[in-house]
């Protein structure tokens, strides 16, 4: 019973960027339908592994993507669109960001049933 | 203005816990005060640098930990009040959850009114 909330990766090593956020307050029109479509982008980017993300209600977010390389990941960070809408985040979605790209190394899953 | 749910990390190399969970929708009592717990312990480790966590209202969460090394990952993990709580976690508060180990490599931040 496996959660589509968790991305099902291949086993390490591959690569995360791990986006944490700040929504701003008074947040513009626009942020839902954008990430919305990152998201569906991001899926078909060559090299794209799966992705997770979670948002409170104070507006403090994390994002994980996968990838299976560095390659990848510059890649997707030249499309047009997402350089597009990170520029769009800058100027009206968020407060603050921060962006790590790391290397998975090892990884565990569990689920209760599956013990 | 920096937000203080970003951790302040030093310049890369150094590690990230990624840890993605949904909570069980009949959750036990004792999570609240284990998580506060669990956080402030961290905290004190050695090697810790930093943590960030957000959870939306459909209890799927991310919590990324931050330690300087491989060797300050495993002391945690061999901590005794900190595995008691792990087993509290898989019989009691969580569906599923996934854990991957990941080295930073590169980490760029951005705050608004900072650009």
């Amino acid at each position: 019973m496996h959660d589509d909330r968790f991305a099902r990766l291949p086993k390490p090593p591959y690569y995360a960027v791990i986006f944490s956020s700040l929504r701003r307050g008074d947040a513009a029109d626009g942020y839902a339908e954008a990430a919305t479509r990152m998201d569906e982008l991001a899926r078909v980017q060559p090299g794209f592994l799966g992705v997770e993300s979670a948002r409170d209600n104070e507006g403090f977010g994390i994002t994980t993507a996968y990838f299976d390389s560095e390659a990848s990941i510059k890649a997707w960070r030249g499309h047009d669109e997402h350089a597009s809408a990170r520029q769009r985040g800058r100027d009206a979605w968020y407060a603050q960001f921060a962006v790590r790209v790391a290397k998975v190394e090892r990884a565990y899953e569990w689920e209760c049933g599956n013990a």
